[in-house]
């Protein structure tokens, strides 16, 4: 029950953009560098979070990555789902009853699964890059 | 960020067991049967849950498996760090250093998880098998 490396470079990479000023373009290599990320993974990371919306890319020399909008509105939720798609912590939490053990109407668990979700995603939802004990 | 199929069967498994009689001997063939979990991963859960000190097996056709201390005793916690080892929600939650990035002094992410870890610890430790909540 852990988060992957994946989304722990998307939050890294994010809390050293988000630290910038607000048009200044950050390159792979500087991220990479001051974060500690290996350089061809971080690149990947971040292609996904422009799909995502969450930053835009320019192209050429001068080029790099930005926040497509506020930091304070990028919670850690939504950099999360992005690398992982929805968050789900079993597979029978969330209402979807596709948990694949034909138990779901039975099942005494799924209320735990279900309080946990909500209670983490709650937790990441809360987080969000405009808070100053975030930046690098 | 998610619970293992392993830890989701242990727990289920250990619902099962919690809801019987102390004395009564659960064969691996009930509870695969009961719980809806494919009986030799089963057998091996089962095997690693005696190893942790949180099942008894007695051999033999009458044979079978029961708790080893009383179910309000066992946590979700205990069950999922006996499936997976010492939760941890990051590499760099916790306290020892051991993240891997070479930036544990500076990084000002390792909080958010460590307060994360605590929570999420905190609720797995909390839910136990003497909540009739979680019977079966």
């Amino acid at each position: 029950m852990h988060i992957s490396r994946k989304s722990d470079y998307a939050l890294r990479a994010l809390a050293f953009i988000a630290d910038q000023k607000p048009d200044k373009k950050s390159s792979i290599s500087e991220i990479a560098e001051s974060q500690g990320i290996p350089r061809d993974f971080l690149a990947k990371i971040l292609k996904e979070l422009t799909r995502a919306g969450i930053l835009k890319s320019f192209q050429g020399v001068t080029g790099g990555y930005q926040l497509v909008r506020p930091r304070e509105s990028i919670s850690f939720l939504n950099v999360i789902e992005a690398m992982e798609g929805p968050l789900k912590v079993n597979l029978c939490a969330g209402s979807d009853r596709d948990c694949g053990c034909n138990r779901y109407e039975e099942c005494t668990m799924k209320v735990f699964w279900n309080k946990l979700q909500d209670s983490l995603k709650k937790t990441l939802s809360e987080a969000n890059f405009g808070d100053p004990q975030y930046r690098p």
